[in-house]
């Protein structure tokens, strides 16, 4: 039986061509700046975002941290929304690395107000940090997508105070794809911008931070500080520049098979969902009895039954998630799987 | 003309019997531990709030970036309401001594209900920081009471997650005098509490941090990193006794004078105040029209000619601040001068 | 014309089994601990060296940063040599990352002696910080190889003090083919060890670190604080295996060739070397000549002319660095770019 | 019996004079600048240092470790010598507070010479940490005074490689009464200098931080973060300012009362001391059979006997201190004390 797994789009595995891409890839010292599969994927990557330059980093954590490390000076102040990954999943980073104060504002959807920022903006006076930076995300890790025009209106606030914006862009490509415009239309809202090429991209391994070549500069220094310099690169660049030429084209199919599991999982009595809601890969939905942790690993127990690996609900909500290696019969088995899990568990419950 | 100044109790002078008992203070070097006076005063302040040992430090903010280092190892996350001192007004201190990240939380009043707290606290995991110390405020800067109730709920809390509760109680004597209680059924409340001796108490300098006596010498190495160690200091701790001993018993009159005063400005046409809500020595309203910086400093001239030294309106907020030396005269001085502040200028603006 | 690249042994290209390995992986989410190769090599790892457990690392960089914040509590002092590649050539990471006060003591050949130590360590009092960690390396960076039972006397004053030891073994592989026992038997001199799959053993990306399963547990969870965790890792780790089983056999030839290097640069006229002293695979020596800028870089410009690549020398010294893509054919084109180089230049000088 | 303590210079107590004008002492909230005694203190300390501004803080360790959070960005390296007060005395607070690279340099003397600078100084590179500040002491918290001399080699070097140059000049005028020129003169080949107000001179609390003024202005703002505003803290300036204008007269009879000591202790048979060496207030001597802790504890305690506290000797190493309150018949208690304690010592080791 073949394993489906759809805890994450981090846990896609490289296609064949990226592995005969690896096997093949011309490589040198990256920390000498001498491997050209790198190099190339460097420039890729700006350019594909609208930027100056960028620099691979091993991680998308590594990607943000590194962002706030080389903006916000020590003891700085960074704003971020309430459920930012940067704050929410980073393992605290922010106040070790870039060694600054998080203060997140209420975001509903990801979305950073003009008002919600005013109200926590402040230039350094002796009893205050100054602010140095504003994060975004989008595609948020929550499944949303914000709008360009609400990214323009933070962007205007940014502006007004002479801050530079961070995006943490972990699923632009996402957040693109359903937006209906292209990533750097996204990106020319953020001064930087991470993105990751592992996640839906199905590279291995590797994020991309991009930005003014000063920007990325310093960033590369920085990196090192934080023991991102690696070698012979190019064998995993090999594999992102395929992330970004040819995984890209695939997202919309991830979404558009999002949406429909989202439908018909809707049909299921019991489950709450609202399939409109999902914008990109990710399919979030609640089964109240699933709050009980017993409950909650039965459903897990009878989808690892069908060959299928699924994350125990957070306070009873499932999260789904579509990516390349998903296709219609895995959704599919998905589907009836879902149908057994949730009706045998009604019952139970 | 006597300057009266009611920015804040801050700026409290030495009385002279402090003043009497800092020039004949016995001494010695307190970096040795052989300062008589230092001694003495640290043994009354953990008496006086019932925990077994305090320790000497240069400031509020000093005591509470302390108690922060010395519970929070580097990297974990800090608990704390939207408008706690600590993240607002100690310039970012969090992210530089204890290196933590400080996560707030909606607080009204002051309060972190056990609702707000236990959506934000987490354990330790790969992704996540372990939350490993919640902050209480009381009384808080914005003039708020919390009560033992509201404490209680958050103490059980924190029992439930294994967590120590530092309060910020630069004024805790004003919320003991508030509620009627003593400061130790406060302190009860917290495993380690910072308090001032300037502020309201009138000493010139300094503030203790109290708790257990293993937490205490902890905190007294960590000081030293700090640069708080400190030589003769018995000459302040002489001020700092008398603070404990015998202003304590004032603050209560502090208390009726902002709640006169705030109902003699109600009587002000156009002045947005609540009386009822003055709590302790503060006294906030507003007057819309001073949300224009001109008009704001027009009225902080008119207070200046007097010979009342204000602080400019924050979003035409006004603050003002009772304490030790203003009395029946000087408290009918700033209500004639508010009335002719606000009048004049309802008809300027 | 084949390149020849000498400058170090970072710059070597994964071999043509390592290529396939990559190529047909089995991997997961190392996040999710999945990663069916990483766990192979991390196991193969630890066993290699007699260590319960092994974390791969971007970098060995990485790695001992890593290995710091894990021992060595913030504020606390790490003892090093003078010339530890921690203190030269990271950065500055330690004062970052990990937060300690590094404290370098007179180390010549990278022999940290007993006496050397005792007249550093300290034990934490109200004006010190306490040790925390002593940090050997071996082989150094420098191209000496520390003898067992110079390791020995260090290990005895850590025992008697009890402080952990971390050993830098970016090259414990060359260092074990220097002394004629295995890696373990230098590993057990240590509490923690960090070694390189790149460098000489020719994998393109990744380091180790091993130790007790109590301390790579702790270092898994603060590798993701440093972003260093990486999804389908296993591309690497399956280089990495066969820089464990396959490329370790050939060190020793890596060694005998830069010796014989060493005795045949000795007959050119000029040089300054001690063939004797030549330990692993780097070849130290000196042309005072090339002190100048000027005459360094024609010398450099000379080797370029015949394909050859090396590092501009510093104070005059150049190293050359022998590895698994150096054989004899590349040797003897290195002598002889070497006898026009030297000869030419002592004529122009 | 009025007790003798010559542990330190620490240990002064207040002169009668500073006990009077401390009572007396004009103040102000020092956080909104409003002190008028330590306006009057930091303008005074700037004039005799001959920099532009001074500003007051808690202790000699604040002030230091404020210099280098002043100065050194994070992650840069600040070189100073193997003594260093900074590194050796300050709990490890420069790896917290600027969290920096500490390189200790050797430094016989105090003196770091430009050989021994130019080896360690270095530019950022991928691979380096900059330089960003050389520590100077003098003197030296071990006694000796460092020459205008030996200072200006060092300022010479600082300004080849354009780096700021922070003195630790803890006891800069008892350097100045040593080299017999004025504190400025010593202060001129710095760009920043702290100087203690304790110790040698009496003040119960004190130190200042003196440089540019924008150097000052920016130490201002980063000493709220390490919590040092203090409020009336003109209480202390008032000791502060006699300790310039009358105790700093003081101190070249403190130097020839430890020289005389020095001269009369060598003559007890067994004491090995070099009087010549006695450059300031401080007189250390060897007596080797007090390296056995039991026999040190005997001596100490014969001294007890006698009203006279030292500190225990650091192997067989005692040091004895002058200050103020040490006059003729105190130095005579001395001797006489030391005369019973190392020739019955003698006898029994």
């Amino acid at each position: 039986m073949n394993i489906i797994d759809i805890r994450s789009d981090t846990v896609t595995k490289p296609t064949p061509a990226m592995r005969k891409a690896m096997a093949e890839a011309e490589v040198g010292d990256d920390v000498y700046g001498d491997d050209p599969t790198i190099n190339k994927l460097e420039k890729l990557g700006a350019k594909m975002l609208g930027k100056e330059a960028s620099v691979f980093v091993p991680s998308g954590t590594f990607g943000n941290q590194l962002a706030l490390f080389t903006w916000a000076p020590r003891g700085t102040e960074v704003i971020l929304g309430e459920e930012a990954h940067i704050v929410q999943h980073e393992a605290g980073a922010a106040s070790v690395i870039a060694g600054v104060q998080t203060r997140t504002i209420p975001a509903p959807d990801g979305i950073l107000t003009r008002k919600a920022l005013e109200e926590r903006l402040r230039h350094r006076e002796l009893h205050f940090p100054a602010t140095s930076l504003i994060c975004l995300e989008n595609a948020h890790s929550l499944g949303q997508v914000v709008s360009l025009k609400a990214m323009d209106e933070a962007r205007a606030v940014a502006k007004e105070w002479k801050l530079p914006i961070h995006l943490d862009g972990a699923r632009i490509f996402n957040a693109a794809a359903a937006l209906g415009c292209e990533a750097k239309d996204i990106a020319a809202r953020a001064d930087s911008v991470m993105f990751c090429l592992s996640k839906g991209l199905c590279a291995p391994v590797g994020s991309l931070l991009a930005g003014s070549k000063a920007f990325v500069e310093e960033a590369r220094m920085k990196r090192k500080i934080m023991g991102g310099g690696m070698r012979q690169a190019g064998i995993l660049a090999a594999a992102g520049i395929l992330a970004l030429t040819e995984q890209v084209n695939h997202l919309a199919e991830d979404h558009a098979r999002a949406k429909k599991m989202a439908k018909d999982l809707a049909k299921i009595p019991g489950i709450i969902i609202k399939p409109k809601e999902v914008e990109i890969n990710m399919v979030f939905f609640a089964w109240p009895a699933a709050e009980k942790e017993k409950t909650a690993k039965k459903i897990v127990d009878i989808f690892a039954g069908h060959g299928i690996i699924i994350n125990a609900p957070e306070h009873g909500v499932f999260r789904f998630v579509t990516h390349y290696w998903i296709g219609d019969s895995e959704a599919q088995a998905i589907l009836a799987a879902s149908r057994e899990a949730f009706r045998s568990e009604a019952a139970a419950s």
